[in-house]
C-alpha cells in the first residue's frame, strides 16, 4: 500500500514551472509534451515506456501525432502517490527538463 | 484530398466482427485491444507507429496498462476516408485478426 | 557474483530444439530469428529489450533486415550462466517457441 | 538501380569528424555511439529504425549494453551509394550531430 498524498502537498513536491498540472481533486498529476514530429513522440514515449516497466508503475497516455499527454495516479492509493511523483521526475528527466 | 465516405459505407468496408465500431456521426472509426501485459501493448503500438510512419496516417490513441484504444479519421476529409480503413485492415493485421 | 555453467549442463538446460547453440568453449549462447520483414523483427527486438531491461541483463545482438541474431554470455562469470538461460528462455516465450 | 560511389567521393561527402569511416575497400560505412545507458541506446535504435522504413534502407548494426555500432552499405550496387550517405546524414541529425 502506498499513501495518498495531499493536494497541497502535490503541489510541493512537483515544480510547477516544468508543466505538472494537479486536478481539482488531487487524483491525479499530467502533463503534455508536444514534438517537433510523430517520430520524436513516439521515442519519448518508449522512453517512457522503460521507466513504468521498471518501476512497475504505468501512466495513462494519449498520443496524437507530435503530442504525448500522460496522467499518473496510483489506483491503489485512490490518489497521487511517490510513486507518481517519482515518476514524474523521470519522465522530466528523459528530456533534461 | 480524400474523400469522406458515409457512414453506411464504413460499415460494409469493416467487417464489424472484428471489433471496429464507428461513432454515430460517421467521424471516426475505433478499437479497444486488450493484452496479457504493458509489454506486449506497448510492443503492438509500435508495431502500428511503422505502419502509421509509413503511411503517414496517425491514429489518436491512448493506452492504460494492458489495455490500447485506437481512434482513427481524416481530418482533412472531416470524417472516416479510405485511409482509415486502409490503417485500421492493416493494425487488424499485425495480430492475424 | 553468478556461478558459471559447464558446457554439458548448459546443453543440458538449453533445448536443442529451440536453437539455441553453445560455442566449442561454453563462453556463450546464442541463436538466430527470421521474421518476414523489417518491422516484425524489430518489434520482437523491443520484446527483448524489455526482458532485458527488468533482468538488467543485456544481450549482444544484431540485426539485418528481418534477421536478429542473438548472444548471451555473463561477463562476470567469464561465461554462461543461469542468467544467460533464463533470458533465453524469456525470449524464446515472446514467440511462444 | 543506385550507382556505387568511389572512396574517394564518399569520404568527400561524409563529414569525417562526425565519425563515419569508410573501410579500406569502399565497401561500407561505419560509426559507433555510446550512450549513458541501454535504455537511451536502444532508443536511439528506435529513432533509426523509423528512418531506415521510411527510406526502405536498412542498416547491418549491432548493440551490446549502451554501445550502438551501424553498418551501411547498398547490396544492390556492390558498395556505398548515396542512399548510404543520405541515411548516415539523417541518423546524425537524430541527436544533432
Amino acid at each position: 500500500m502506498v499513501d495518498k498524498i495531499e493536494k497541497n502537498q502535490i503541489c510541493a513536491l512537483l515544480d510547477e514551472k516544468k508543466g505538472w498540472h494537479v486536478d481539482n481533486n488531487g487524483l491525479y498529476i499530467e502533463k503534455v509534451w508536444e514534438f517537433a514530429n510523430f517520430q520524436m513522440a513516439f521515442s519519448f514515449m518508449m522512453r517512457v515506456a522503460f521507466l513504468s516497466e521498471n518501476m512497475n508503475h504505468h501512466p495513462e497516455w494519449s498520443n496524437m501525432y507530435n503530442r504525448v499527454f500522460i496522467r499518473l495516479t496510483t489506483h491503489e492509493s485512490n490518489g497521487v502517490s511517490l510513486k507518481d511523483i517519482n515518476l514524474a521526475q523521470q519522465i522530466d528527466g528523459i528530456l533534461g527538463d
